[in-house]
């Protein structure tokens, strides 16, 4: 078994999540069939929904359950902008955001990007995205805590300059959700109906739940085209048979992990000093990205100058230290780290990284493993980039 | 537990694909990630695409992982007419597809239908098929077997004309596979690149596999949009963390479908013939819908005369037998089925229809069961229809 510090790509699934799914799994029907097999997974699908609505502080009708955080993500923005871009264009997309953002806005013919820079730790300043929110706006999305560097975003100041605006607003919660208090309920507080924040995205593998299992909350009052057609399951917003079992997982997971939220963030913390500690002894130039307080408990992301952090992420797997340079979505594209880049840092930099996170399976002997095997690795890593 | 003759809707998961679920979700890590973990969830998938092809007579290139068949619809569809759409508008779209499809089509702005007429059993006939595609042709899709009467086309000369005349063809494979033997390859035979059949959709939970699991088999040569946007996974077609359980899972079901598909046949075949024969007695003015020969084995679609569909499925699922009046996607629409209607049917027959499928679960006992409580549901359910 490897030392596994790779969470914020995927963690691994949670027990009870297991068995919820093996439950739901013994139960027979489709849960849009009348008779009483599909009445019961209806059930069962329904009661999913409430309780991650509940881990979510939203209304049980306003969650979608979707394949995961892209498809939660490509609904919002593009269901959002399609619903208003007969007058409006303009999406405002923050620099560092998610690729999955990215590319959704980028696809969506006629957009127009209007981003808004992050400051040297990666936080969206509230005023400058408000100042970004003009009438030409369809929709404007945040991430709540970047996947990459960890910091995490004011996104009760976001949504309510959002709903100042009166523009409907997107939360990439994905990263974010079961490590930092997710609030949508309380974020979205008293915005104009089908404005300020309307839409918010989960994904399901990130907090312990199955892979291929998200949620996007949508606001009742929020206008959204489907992205996906048929059968019309979930009030017309995302066709297609739903997976019971799959979120019958998902909300043991979801509740799980808002239930240990706070005493498991005290002991990442705690986790995550002590990797800082060991890693400052071995490598006084290593620099930890993003905000050094305000940031997901787990996320230690690394700057090692003059260092690939590729190399050094080859070297510690050959030790059996699973780590990432960056989003797991990006890996094996061999080029900087766009939010690393947009934190003001050289290119050289932004190649220079890596991203250790620690989740619910982590544990101090995991810490110690990876100081370990970071010593020998650094050196070669070191020899390598002096060679090439 | 309830008699279930509901499979059409969604087959009960086997015993085999829990496992190979649960065998990968013992690994972890985000398929995409470099690490080892990564790597080892990497092969894990790609060797279930290999299988997958396999399955469906397909390299292991083509086949594109979905969350299910609605999903593999609605990128096949949108992705092909997007591409292709600058210079023509036209959907070829026979009467009596799946609402996916016909749901995938309207939502497309600027999409035009040319519908194509099915005969009294359900069928396309290939030669008014290729009528409809003209140069003004975007893309043409078509079920392989129906999902509501079962009947199952000429898959092989649909391709044919398609290819014949330069049209990209999808084919909606969800009710067939695992069914009636679905052979990409062979189907496609020698069209030229880009043209003819270059898509071809199924759906993991019709064949035992987990809901929320399918694929999209897309030939290398098709000129397709992707429909999810990120990073880039699957040859940039779909985006999002690549469920590795999922595909495991769907891998052994559609390759035990497949095994066992001409042992299968026959058996649900004989049951089938017993249960027309026990409803021949009972309600001799019932009608077997579709084609009585060349449908999905499993598959009896009865109309009876004056009686509701809905009438007659309630009152069979309080005796404890679950089945349906059409499209589990469409249950609970109190309309009557679309497919009947384009049979030629009145209103009021499209109203009067039950779905029975058989499966891999079921046996005589539950012919037998069907049999015992179909007398005094049909009598209470005649008297529903004289008081209305």
């Amino acid at each position: 078994m490897s030392v596994y510090l790779d969470h914020a790509a995927s963690s691994p699934l949670r027990p009870e999540a297991r068995a919820a799914w093996l439950y739901a799994q013994e139960r027979v029907g489709n849960a849009s069939s009348i008779h009483g097999d599909g009445q019961a997974a209806r059930r069962l699908l329904e009661e999913s929904r409430e309780r991650v609505a509940a881990a979510l502080d939203a209304e049980p009708v306003e969650v979608v359950f979707t394949s995961g955080g892209t498809e939660a993500v490509n609904l919002a923005v593009a269901g959002l902008w399609q619903a208003r871009a007969v007058a409006r264009g303009v999406v405002v997309l923050p620099d560092g955001e998610h690729h999955a953002t990215i590319d959704a806005v980028r696809a969506l013919p006629g957009a127009v990007e209007r981003p808004v820079a992050i400051d040297a730790v990666g936080r969206i300043d509230p005023d400058a995205f408000g100042a970004a929110l003009g009438d030409d706006v369809a929709v404007a999305t945040a991430l709540v805590a970047n996947n990459e560097i960890g910091t995490v975003n004011d996104a009760s100041r976001l949504a309510a300059v959002a709903g100042a605006a009166g523009v409907p607003l997107h939360l990439d919660a994905v990263a974010a959700f079961g490590h930092v208090p997710v609030a949508y309920r309380a974020w979205r507080s008293d915005a104009t109906p089908g404005t300020g924040l309307v839409a918010l995205s989960v994904s399901a593998h990130k907090v312990g739940g199955p892979v291929g299992v998200g949620a996007l909350v949508v606001a009742r009052s929020a206008r959204l085209e489907a992205q996906l057609h048929g059968g019309g399951q979930q009030r017309g917003l995302r066709a297609g048979t739903q997976d019971v079992a799959g979120a019958a997982a998902f909300a043991v997971a979801a509740e799980l992990a808002v239930a240990e939220l706070h005493a498991e963030a005290a002991r990442l913390r705690t986790l995550a000093c002590e990797l800082r500690a060991a890693v400052a002894a071995i490598a006084p130039d290593a620099v930890l990205l993003g905000d050094p307080d305000d940031r997901v408990p787990g996320n230690v992301h690394l700057l090692f100058p003059g260092v690939r952090g590729e190399t050094l992420l080859f070297l510690l797997d050959v030790a059996g230290v699973s780590v990432s340079t960056g989003s797991a979505c990006q890996a094996g594209v061999a080029e900087p780290s766009h939010v690393v880049l947009a934190l003001g840092r050289s290119d050289d930099d932004a190649r220079a990284v890596l991203r250790v996170t620690l989740g619910r399976t982590s544990s101090a002997a995991d810490v110690a493993a990876f100081a370990a095997a970071l010593p020998d690795a650094l050196v070669r890593a070191r020899a390598a980039a002096s060679i090439a």
